[in-house]
């Protein structure tokens, strides 16, 4: 047998830590403020949506946090993932780099989403909650905790972005295959989403407000908390499990990477891969290139303003300093429905500040582009959100050849796109545009950010 | 870490040979006949179709067929495929019996059709051919051919059922990524297709027309062969890698089945896992009792007839002995569609008729029960298909556990369902029944066997 292109791991290796950046962090996170008072939040502010394990990882400097015991037993159903080479990518591109990505989509989900769902849901349970409620917008978050709850016995309710729930219906069999209630939002079930209805009977819906009725929810009963996909500390803690496999399967390959690459929505799968090794070289490891790679239409890192802001269009959830387009700016229509949050994860805004990590941005053509190239070279059909990895890699590798380079380069591949084939159709079909924000829009979203004196 | 359930071969444990139970057999395959003379056919009669690799594949009775070095190459895209231990659905079920399955969903496709679609492309590859055309009906197949045409870079056209190609645009969208040509069929490109169209302007295709196409389109190009992804010995022959590899899989758990379970429509995969276990049987070894499971509402091994008969509704292709409903039995509409065919493989119904394996129908209702039951204890969501394999194993657990039995059962879990959760969406919201053929009509479609003096 030749060349290697599959580093496997047995479950016996999955890690028994999650890795917390916050450990090694030059400066800290700027704290969280009440949207109310407009001063620090503590525990008990959040104790109202999520259980104090939680709660507690959000603001821990442990470097290494326990994962749990069931939640790695739940774990063995998918992980550790396969870390590949790309070696018929590199051949088709002609570069001398080395190109590995660690490939996500084996989860029963079919994206990273379920290394956090199965936590989340696992905490909740032991704090006898019986109830989750959550968001999604392109599904797979929705998904993964409909898994999650099945597994740990808690009841799951998912408001999905009415057009959203319309146009995939797909997505909702799977949520209810999993034994998940899923419900269009707006919906009648809260009373701001009757209050939207009030307004317009046919609303599409948008991720702001499914959230606030995913909110209202668990804040009005007791035994329901709520569960959020990304942005959140604990969230990105969760899935530093990516990066920390990764670096044991580079091991087996006998390298160690010169550039990260991950695309960025809320900065979950960017952080999952790229935290371990921004960690590595903060305790005086080697320092690979970190870069995250965003939509054009939706450009919080490389266009957004760093500043205090909201989580939702709703302004009901703390304020959380981060690269933001304000939290009024609605981006264009574009397929990688996970990538569209107005703002970054703070800690991934933190570490862009500090000058550790780098960011850039392209457009959905292109990067469908990237995924196309990319299935026929290596056979996966990647998920739209993770075209943008794939560019973001290939443009590396393309960079590695001008210059002669035989660089060591790391994507994750987030997930598959089994359940994104009307963004393909379009693509194929010409009918997928690269439409650009309005900056007008976004001066004016950038303008209406909510002035916060510096804690 | 408690009990192993992932149980992973390192790529250079890829098998290096496919297992031809031909060598084994106690009783050698009846002829296949010439549709014109009704005598035995020999290599020649298949070479405008066929490259002669393949052709002698067909009728090689060595035990080990080598896998050539090119295909083994791609195999490691995804193979060796998992072996997975499902104790959690042992629990649901609460069954002592011990539940193993091998998942072959991990493939590009989401399939065990590419386990024969890559040799097939390589071996016309080598003989110079320079296009395939296929049909599919579900889309696992004409999936499969695309991905592996775009490998050994030669054209594939698939002819997908009109109805089909309508109602499931997102496997089109798949075979353009991959990069082959996707044509609704009946089509204009071909004489019959545009006389079926003459008739019949909004024809809404079969899977005979599509073979008909596709087979035209072979025979009147040199530099064109046709590719089936089911039925035919050398595409068996491909699939006996999954059950190779599950044998070296088992031993790693120290076990061996006392029950091997698989699902048949054309009887590809479920001669992939069965066939290396009856053969090792008949070399002396342990013999496990061998289920196939095949839908109630197209069940050629429980109620067809043992017969020559053709492989198509047209009548154009070769006649072989199996168990057939005969070519013009057409199945009441239900969601598996990869187990519509009116026949069954000529090895399968010869193990049969040996008394070397059973076969079971169940209804699609009983199956996407059992498939649901699984993916909550399992996360995976499996193919239409696959539900019937499950449904079988499940069955065989229920029977431990009134039996007070552990015995180990092995089945095939041959795809994923994410590309078929309409089904689903029927299957909850109740419009799934469990439509029945029409007796009158199989008697009819029986009585209609060509008359063949036995050779």
């Amino acid at each position: 047998m030749s060349d290697q292109i599959k580093f496997l791991l047995p479950e016996n290796r999955i890690p028994k830590h999650w890795y917390n950046i916050q450990a090694d962090l030059p400066k800290p996170l700027p704290p969280v403020l009440h949207p109310g008072t407009m001063q620090p939040i503590g525990p008990d502010d959040l104790a109202p949506l999520f259980p104090m394990e939680l709660i507690m990882q959000e603001v821990t400097t442990e470097r290494e946090v326990e994962i749990p015991e069931p939640v790695r037993e739940i774990y063995k159903l998918w992980r550790p993932a396969p870390l590949y080479r790309a070696r018929r990518l590199e051949e088709a591109l002609g570069t001398p780099a080395k190109i590995f990505y660690k490939y996500e989509g084996v989860s029963p989900a079919g994206s990273h989403k379920p290394n956090t769902a199965i936590p989340q849901a696992f905490y909740n349970q032991q704090a006898g909650i019986k109830r989750l409620s959550t968001e999604t917008g392109a599904g797979q978050w929705g998904t993964s905790l409909s898994f999650a709850g099945g597994v740990f016995g808690i009841d799951v309710t998912v408001f999905q972005v009415r057009v959203s729930y319309d146009q995939k219906p797909y997505r909702r069999a799977v949520m209810e295959t999993y034994g998940a209630r899923c419900l269009p939002s707006p919906s009648t079930e809260t009373e701001y989403g009757r209050s939207v209805l009030a307004q317009r009977p046919d609303h599409p819906g948008s991720l702001g407000i499914a959230i606030s009725e995913a909110v209202e929810i668990a804040a009005k009963n007791a035994d329901t908390n709520y569960a959020l996909g990304s942005v959140l500390n604990h969230v990105l803690l969760h899935q530093t499990i990516i990066g920390i496999e990764a670096m044991e399967q580079l091991e087996m390959a006998d390298v160690y990477p010169d550039v990260v690459v991950g695309c960025t929505g809320g900065g979950s799968n960017f952080a999952g891969i790229a935290f371990p090794f921004i960690g590595a070289g903060l305790r005086g490891g080697p320092k690979p290139r970190i870069v995250a790679v965003e939509p054009a239409a939706c450009p919080s890192l490389t266009r957004g303003k760093y500043a205090y802001d909201f989580g939702d269009t709703a302004h009901l959830t703390p304020l959380t300093k981060m690269h933001t387009l304000g939290s009024t700016f609605t981006p264009p229509g574009f397929h990688a429905g996970g990538l569209r949050y107005h703002g970054m994860a703070p800690l991934v805004s933190h570490l862009k500040e500090l000058g550790l990590m780098e960011a850039v941005a392209y457009h959905q053509t292109q990067c469908f582009e990237a995924g196309v190239l990319f299935a026929r070279a290596e056979g996966i059909v990647p998920a739209p959100e993770a075209n943008h990895a794939i560019k973001g890699a290939i443009e590396e590798a393309l960079r590695c050849k001008r210059e002669g380079k035989s660089e060591v380069i790391l994507f994750n591949l987030c997930g598959h796109g089994h359940f994104d084939m009307a963004a393909y159709t379009n693509y194929f079909s010409g009918n997928l545009v690269d439409d650009s924000y309005d900056e007008a829009e976004l001066a004016m979203a950038l303008s209406g950010l909510p002035s916060v004196s510096e804690v």
